[in-house]
């Protein structure tokens, strides 16, 4: 049986690791100093997380998916940032601590966001050169651009900005969720599958898991949101609340909104069965996400 | 001898047609609509003509460069767009135009950024997909992601942004030069080799004739500037000089701006000149890259 809790600091501490390596070194820049904070500042590391146990299970080790996992979490930062700026969110607290622009000023974090967009890239481009994988890099930075871009991440926070305010039906408020957590979620699994050289299939139904469990994830994101506190989420509480975001949990209650994300939960297991190999870790993994307390 | 004024027009008609399609189509997203304001709002596309004259050089025809040199085009847009923010240079007008955030806001106006750097990225990884070749696509977007990166025009951008209502001297103002105009320039060029398989030594002498280039090119702007109305530049008049930037003619005059621009442009012939083939269309281009009047 898999220790859940293991495997989840070990890895963590290999991506902590490969991002400090990648990222410019401290005192360099000042566009530097802020992709280090932002990146430093936290969080689970669950998309590197999610590729890496998805490579695993494909029989494909940490090591060969390392460069890919933080691209992952790379863009993940950058879209942070970006998120928290005056013109976005307007989040002065992210992870329990000041937001990017609120310690380097916004001009800087806008540089910041942008260079970690950029380095995610650039890590992919050196996974296919270093491995002499480029056919599969090509194919993880495809990936990766359209979760990211106009039909994925950018795509959920537009129609997040202009969801401000408005009575938003529960489809639209699913399809802002899968945009703006579930495109990544996907790409996290969907690289980690193609750099363990994945066919068609397994791809599809681990795309498929990973789709539910992205949904599920947000679900939990603002039932705990809309319970907690400062303290124990680092950042504003029910600021979703407050704006007037509508989330699934404010149109349908708790109770409900929780009903949907254990639904989802058993359909994310029910894709793993179909899979040959041990699934029992990103089985775990996907019940840790969606029952997770903080 | 080369028409320089047909090649010019054509060739970027050429990538102003790739570019609209590449794009989202209109009225689809408000960041879709910022995007293409952005891209459609003109420009001389010199960065993809650099690209596509330099495979043209190595024997490499438009149709298989034009994704790369489109790339280069919306990493350019992307960062007009970010450093036209109230935050960056807060200024108003592009090319003639209101900028991007005056238009569309400054949420949509960094959503629209984000989205253009993306896509760069993607469109490498298609190149890479639709033309077989991998190997290059990630080479490519290496050269791209470093150009466009902390060691490149985002560092420049910060340099710049400290600059202001500092002294600078000439050294720290020809090192912001190269990297806020220089490093796309000159993976332009090298961009346009890689895909024409260049070797070592032929990209070696490119890179140094783009520096060059690049460095004249970023003179000649300031001398433009300096002189020019806002009808013949599109941009608020000596932005620069009022915003106390130090530029190369206003450290050492409009004279020996233009002889260091002159000697420049001696310098990157002289590169040429090492190169086997028609070197014509380069040496022209670079001609009236430095001696242009608008």
């Amino acid at each position: 049986m898999v220790d859940l809790d293991h495997y989840l600091q070990e890895t963590k501490a290999a991506v902590d690791l490969a991002l400090m390596v990648d990222l410019p070194s401290a005192g360099t820049s000042k566009v530097g100093d802020a992709m280090r904070y932002s990146v430093e500042a936290g969080g689970k590391r669950l998309r590197p997380i999610l590729c890496l146990a998805t490579a695993h299970l494909l029989g494909t080790g940490q090591k060969a998916v390392i460069g890919i996992a933080c691209a992952l979490e790379l863009v993940h930062a950058y879209s942070l940032i970006h998120d928290d700026l005056p013109a976005m969110d307007d989040s002065d607290l992210r992870r329990g601590k000041p937001s990017c622009h609120v310690v380097f000023g916004e001009a800087i974090a806008v540089l910041a966001g942008d260079a970690l967009l950029t380095l995610a890239f650039e890590k992919v481009a050196a996974y296919g050169l270093e491995n002499r994988q480029a056919a599969k890099a090509v194919r993880i930075a495809t990936v990766l651009a359209v979760a990211a871009g106009v039909k994925g991440m950018i795509g959920g926070q537009e129609l997040d900005l202009l969801a401000e305010g408005q009575t938003l039906t529960l489809q639209r408020v699913e399809e802002i969720a899968a945009l703006k957590t579930g495109a990544l979620f996907k790409a996290a699994v969907k690289c980690g599958a193609l750099a363990a050289g994945a066919g068609q299939r397994e791809i599809k139904v681990l795309s498929s898991f990973a789709s539910s469990i992205g949904k599920a994830f947000q679900i939990v994101d603002d039932l705990l949101d809309s319970r907690g506190t400062v303290a124990e989420l680092g950042k504003p509480v029910a600021a979703d609340l407050k704006k007037a975001k509508a989330t699934l949990p404010v149109l349908l209650g708790t109770e409900a909104a929780q009903a949907r994300a254990d639904q989802l939960y058993r359909l994310a297991t029910a894709e793993l069965k179909k899979l040959k190999g041990n699934t029992e870790l990103l089985q775990m993994l996907a019940h840790r996400l969606v029952y997770r307390v903080n």
